[in-house]
């Protein structure tokens, strides 16, 4: 067992690239992801899970087929199963994801985005 | 489905109850909670599941029965299942916990902190 705390700052801190979420930890079957996002996303649905972001700097903007919303440091917001949508980011943005281990980051498509294996950091 | 963003502190704002886990999400069959806690929680083991903390303000205390460990805002921990621990907080710490479901906050063990019906805030 593993006694240090996890200093989500810190683990940002580890790397640069954009739209290559890691690992920072797990709790049963379910990832803690972080990842930096600037620019867009391609459109995506999970249809076997839900979906949980929370920004930790920067304007995330969700995209849906009828509407845009717009998440800053310290809001969260659930994209249910089945629902597709993208994101977006004017400046870099920083999030920290909670899903399914099996989740692939760009669902039912593969695209020059998709990450098959996380990197734990 | 909702689009409003959840706003973290917001929601700890709704509340002022200590040891009194309320709901403000849910992916899956996944809650996430939030909690002010100051004092001494009960000693407990979950064994059926892992138990994530962030603490969102404050400094709380992990008590492991050969060790303390203290977190601070932006941090995080995992404490695997099977493991017996306690919450301490000298001052009120406000904290995110991801968990499935059928967690019940003290675990094993039934106590006067024991919330069985957990309020959606």
């Amino acid at each position: 067992m593993n006694f240090q705390p996890i200093d989500i700052d810190g683990k940002f801190a580890l790397f640069t690239e954009q739209w290559s979420p890691k690992v920072i930890g797990k709790i049963n079957d379910y990832l803690v992801k972080i990842g930096k996002l600037q620019g867009d996303f391609v459109w995506h649905t999970h249809e076997e899970t839900d979906e949980l972001f929370i920004v930790n700097k920067g304007v995330l903007r969700l995209d849906f087929r009828d509407r845009q919303v717009f998440l800053s440091k310290g809001q969260m917001f659930f994209v249910p199963k089945g629902v597709e949508h993208k994101t977006h980011a004017d400046d870099e943005c920083e999030i920290i994801m909670f899903e399914p281990e099996t989740t692939l980051n760009t669902g039912n498509v593969t695209d020059d985005k998709t990450v098959e294996n996380l990197e734990w950091i």
